[in-house]
């Protein structure tokens, strides 16, 4: 009898390290699917691990309760509408935890309030302030898979929230935090983060391993794998990230993490190109203090968000500067609406609008202390009588702004230019062990 | 300005009546007829109430989401069902709401969580221990219509259940008993309560008045306007019930209420035919003490309800009897390996099953004092040429067994022998105030 105790308390689930599984919509889209999604949580689990997993609605689901608010509402209100979109998650939930039962996986569901997510009182893209974790452990030391709605949250008055875009990524990474998981796997419909577009050079490689830092530059120049917010959630708790696909579960996809955690690297990462940004050049600004402030203060309010900055002097004799900047391209009307109240005070003499243009983005941790990267993209994109129209730097990605109509071209010769393709990358790297 | 605050005291909305209104799935079918209750809604509102409303979930979403289920497990947990089931309420609060807003009423969606609406901690037919009321009280002085999710409840420790058959109506009920609201108004789609079927008899009358008590034999003998539950709900706490059609708001439907509010009481109210029994009759049953509670105990631990019983001796010189009582048909299965177990203990001869039976019941407050109606019941029936096979009795109804092919005539001959006719109705009742 005591020894049944000792043995319980060795191998006891309370010893078990944690892995967080999220799925997206497509791959719970129906019940097949839900079933399959089973299998890979019964098949991790089996390695030893206890499981948390955080599934989004089903396929479909949201853009049908998004269609039928707005037959009801052009405008619907924010509260009303996260309590129509939380009940996604609550079938998503249910049935996949049946699905475990039925493969004989004991499982249970819990949604936002179950649970306790706790955000802010923001409605439609709140914050995570504080997970409970007390009921989840207790259920996991029952042996059960915990079954966690994504995208949704409480408050302190029980008012239901919603996490916006990439909800379901951040409220998986943000659980793996609060519970000292070990993994956070993200399941998907891509097979990890690539060196570049595999659309655009078919050569591009799978990285093995991204740190956060590169991944959240990545994120934000268009590769379109995992939300910036998820990433950042992920950087805060120092969760490592596993990016992998729902439908080839013996690739090991990505996995982002501390830099420090990484193995080898190289100065560059990736290649992205982003064409959803515009340039708008406003001339001839009166060079005198606060003009830009004046501007730039202007589109904040208006929420717009400015990408890249460039001032230069336009004709000193006249004393005056040429101010350029990037928008995404939907923002240009209010943007221009904007610069035409504060015309009088800027003084400026007219403004271009440059709607042809590609952002190209090398990025790459290691390229902190290797000099001279930066030089090699100009090189490169100036031995492909590419021009360069503007250019930005962070300590790990140097962007420059091109026409759209090199895109393409811009791409591939960086891409070549610092040896991403395939076979390079996968000697440079090795194989990772499974964390 | 405190003339302005005196006059805010006397019309302010803590002295309002609270009407509760209750629209089921097929009011809610579809967006269109999501806006046209919110239009039934705001009529209600002008006329000087505060509104709390309670909807189900929208048309077939309920079979949907069972049909998942099913497609996932044979038997999903009850658990499991209840969190998927529950979010068909929470679909059908969130437009609601949004439908109210959009033609400018102030409106608010409330799911079981945020109310409190507490249940035992029973899945899939739970019943309601208390209603907290706070919250709704305060969004009713602020103008709002509540919009709260019917069937749905929610344990001590958080866990979601569903209140079973008949849950919205009784979710609607309790409600107006625990917020002490005036009506409740159930919107279905008849017109109210009738005399007796349409369908059967055509000059059949729609009653203007009931009691809880008359309401509750007609449910169980199988007029389906109301769950039995709901009334018996709504008898508890004395709340006034009004059945009445989504489709014809300006018909005012059957009021159920306390017999002792009742205006004028007709000895038979109503008559009611149900083919959903059969009777078995267990013949040559030894007379000792306890066989009875032998056989009908094994019953009740099945979950089987008996309705009708009759023991009668069979043959003297034995001293044996005939033990014959009627079951829902499908419980015939379950009933007939409850009878082979008890077989040796009850040493019966053998068993009949008769499932070509229907009951016939007259039901109406006002027998209690008016001998002779259950003797003009058996002389009608047997004017008719129609064998009685079995009587039962209670305080307000009388039901006869009867040949199945007997029913149509059984229902026409009472109906009017009874006087239950369409003019007769309408003169000895007259016209109820709108309450």
């Amino acid at each position: 009898m005591l020894q049944a105790i000792i043995t319980n308390g060795q191998t006891g689930n309370k010893m078990k390290d944690i892995v967080v599984q999220k799925f997206g919509g497509t791959s719970v889209a129906d019940t097949d699917k839900i079933k399959n999604v089973a299998q890979a949580i019964i098949r991790e689990k089996n390695k030893g691990h206890d499981i948390v997993v955080v599934v989004s609605a089903m396929g479909h689901t949201t853009d049908y309760l998004v269609k039928m608010a707005h037959e009801i509402s052009a405008n619907p209100s924010s509260r009303e509408m996260d309590m129509l979109l939380s009940t996604g998650e609550g079938v998503s939930i249910a049935l996949l935890a049946m699905a475990l039962q039925e493969q004989g996986c004991p499982a249970v569901s819990m949604n936002a309030m179950q649970i306790g997510i706790m955000t802010e009182k923001v409605h439609s893209k709140a914050r995570i302030i504080d997970i409970k974790t007390e009921k989840i452990k207790s259920y996991l030391e029952q042996g059960k898979v915990v079954v966690v709605a994504g995208f949704q949250g409480i408050t302190e008055d029980l008012e239901i929230t919603t996490l916006g875009r990439g909800g379901s990524d951040t409220s998986a990474v943000a659980l793996a935090g609060a519970l000292n998981a070990i993994r956070c796997d993200i399941y998907t419909d891509v097979e990890g983060v690539y060196t570049t577009d595999p659309r655009i050079v078919p050569n591009a490689s799978r990285l093995e391993q991204i740190s956060y830092g590169e991944m959240l530059e990545l994120a934000r120049v268009g590769a379109n794998v995992l939300h910036p917010r998820a990433v950042e959630t992920a950087k805060q708790y120092e969760v490592p990230v596993r990016v992998r696909s729902t439908f080839k579960l013996d690739n090991l996809g990505t996995l982002i993490l501390g830099v420090e955690k990484m193995e080898l690297h190289k100065p560059v990462t990736g290649v992205a190109s982003d064409l959803s940004q515009l340039r708008i050049v406003v001339c001839d600004v009166k060079d005198n203090p606060g003009t830009a402030a004046i501007l730039f203060n202007g589109l904040a309010i208006a929420n717009i968000s400015v990408d890249m900055i460039i001032q230069s002097y336009a004709r000193r004799e006249l004393n005056t500067n040429d101010i350029a900047f990037t928008i995404d391209k939907g923002d240009l009307k209010q943007t221009l609406s904007i610069l035409e109240k504060v015309k009088a005070q800027l003084e400026f003499s007219n403004v271009f609008v440059d709607d042809k243009i590609a952002k190209i983005s090398i990025v790459g941790a290691g390229m902190i202390d290797r000099p001279g990267i930066a030089a090699k993209m100009f090189k490169t994109l100036a031995d492909n009588n590419i021009n360069i129209k503007m250019i930005a730097t962070s300590e790990i990605k140097i962007s420059c702004i091109v026409d759209e109509n090199d895109a393409k071209k811009s791409v591939e010769s960086l891409h070549e230019a610092f040896h991403l393709e395939s076979d390079e990358i996968a000697e440079v790297r090795g194989t990772l062990p499974d964390v």
